[in-house]
């Protein structure tokens, strides 16, 4: 039995690793095509892993094609841990198309959330208003409208919308969910399918992409969206940026609708050097980068050696990835 | 029988008031000689109040101390509803002294709670660095240390302190919190006294400043505080300027003990011109701003109807403050 993951994900967890079955091979990749076993170079070909851990760092360095090409040659392979939360890459597809079970990761959740909250509460409290006042050596205030008085409308309540809820509503926000599933929880003040979305973003201050991608949502927010938003509105988007139609935002963005944009994600990235939304005076940009807290290494690395203890016991595995989710039928 | 108010603050109130004895006269004031009962003037002397309501517009427009004064010199003067959270002002001790009773409000409470968090996460979560590489067309990873991560050491834990503990944890920090008394409650991971200040701030990412100024706080962060502080740690003061020395708060500044400073109140309010704040690189200037949310005027409304009714039955006020607060020996 073999277990693929990089070098630099082997050296984070070999400490705490479970007990393995006698003749288990952990296989290191520290290159696209060097693959070793207890330090040896092994020949590609004999790389047949039954699990693989595509690891943050595996993303990084591109030795995510490499990991799961070898899991796709394999006629032992079983199950893939990715350190991802979005699993609309090609890879993923073929991974399940192949019978690979797939978990995903909640690890950059927390981070993201973070992401969120400090990027909407750094528009929604005047702090722009107070930087100026101060450059002007003016002592005036800055009266605003409440964060505990606003409106916000979630798209997507997986582990990202989920922590983003939680710290939410520690403001007393009212928060609107959209979600497939019906079922809510006590954190939500009301819960709304797809069709509608556009009879809720009037009344939605802050509106925040955390959904997966995927041919039900691609697009989502287009200029029917943008539409129907609330002038003077934040959008948020840390999902994917083929969430947006990117063309409708701009032309939105003239209308304050949305007023500001803070935009992790975006179709193309990395983001080409002559976009238009680098130097949009309502556009904050940052480099896909909300998850990238100093957590969550530990927390993939923890991740994935729970889910290896269940894979190996039978247990069912966390953040276990249905097909349905992939747009593939049983 | 006479209640005091301005006459903004009757504009406000006048629909919802309690059934009031009868007799009872609303005496408004528009200015600080200008007296009306009924819209008709009343001389001054002839304002001889029980209750007064001390509006947070009376406290923009300088009839704070025209209401205190006719207050002070009514044989029948008997209760005082303040609209600010801080009672160190004066007139307050002479309300007190002349064994009138007092109560104060957290109508500000939810919105500084607000700024802190605002504040405190735009410092925490990289949002200036994601500026940084924006302006430079750079798509470049802002990694950081996670907001759940953090240790908080929360100075003063009255209503503002409580709805800053609220909103913290829901990020998941330690939170210690410093108060006189040593009763805690579950959102407070570690309660200590002012003896352990020191011990406590060199593990602290950020401090806030929210507790009341008398004789025991004045001045509480001095050169030892400073230099106690974790290099890199982030002070944020909502509370009064005075309990800062702000000499050593500049020194401290100079050693990254702390970092950055985000400061809505100052010893010498409004803050001069040539005040050093103004233009230090590490520190945000707002002018005393931070409760200035749009719902305080109605929770103030609220609470002083509520508080009313209470008088007039006689049952306990809310927020009444303890001689003690005041250092008045019973």
């Amino acid at each position: 039995v073999q277990i693929l993951m990089t070098k630099d994900a082997w050296a984070r967890v070999r400490d705490r690793m479970p007990a393995l079955p006698t003749g288990t091979q952990i296989v290191t990749a520290a290159a696209p095509d060097l693959f070793t076993i207890d330090g040896s170079p092994v020949a590609t070909q004999a790389v047949r892993p039954e699990a693989a851990w595509l690891s943050s760092d595996a993303f990084l360095t591109g030795l995510v094609q490499p990991l799961a090409d070898r899991m796709l040659a394999s006629p032992a392979a079983r199950w893939v841990q990715t350190s991802s939360a979005g699993v609309e890459m090609p890879i993923f597809r073929a991974i399940m198309s192949a019978g690979i079970r797939l978990s995903n990761s909640s690890a950059l959740a927390s981070p993201m959330a973070e992401y969120v909250l400090a990027h909407a509460l750094s528009m929604l409290v005047p702090i722009d208003a107070q930087r100026a006042t101060q450059a002007k050596r003016e002592w005036r205030r800055t009266p605003y409208h409440e964060v505990g008085a606003t409106r916000w409308l979630l798209v997507g309540y997986g582990a990202i919308g989920q922590e983003v809820a939680r710290r939410a509503k520690a403001f007393g926000v009212h928060l609107t969910v959209m979600r497939r599933a019906a079922h809510s929880d006590e954190m939500v003040d009301r819960t709304i399918s797809r069709a509608e979305m556009l009879s809720v973003l009037p009344e939605a201050d802050v509106v925040v992409l955390a959904c997966a991608l995927n041919d039900e949502t691609r697009g989502l927010a287009d200029a029917a969206f943008f539409g129907a938003m609330k002038p003077g509105a934040i959008l948020i988007n840390v999902g994917r940026g083929a969430l947006v139609d990117e063309v409708a935002l701009r032309a939105g963005l003239d209308r304050d609708q949305p007023a500001r944009a803070a935009l992790d994600v975006f179709a193309t990235e990395p983001l080409p050097a002559d976009a238009w939304f680098w130097d949009h005076p309502q556009v904050r940009v940052s480099a896909h980068t909300s998850g990238l807290g100093d957590g969550y290494e530990t927390r993939g690395a923890t991740l994935f050696l729970e889910n290896l203890g269940r894979y190996l016991i039978g247990k069912p595995l966390l953040n276990e990835v249905a097909r349905q989710e992939l747009g593939l039928t049983t």
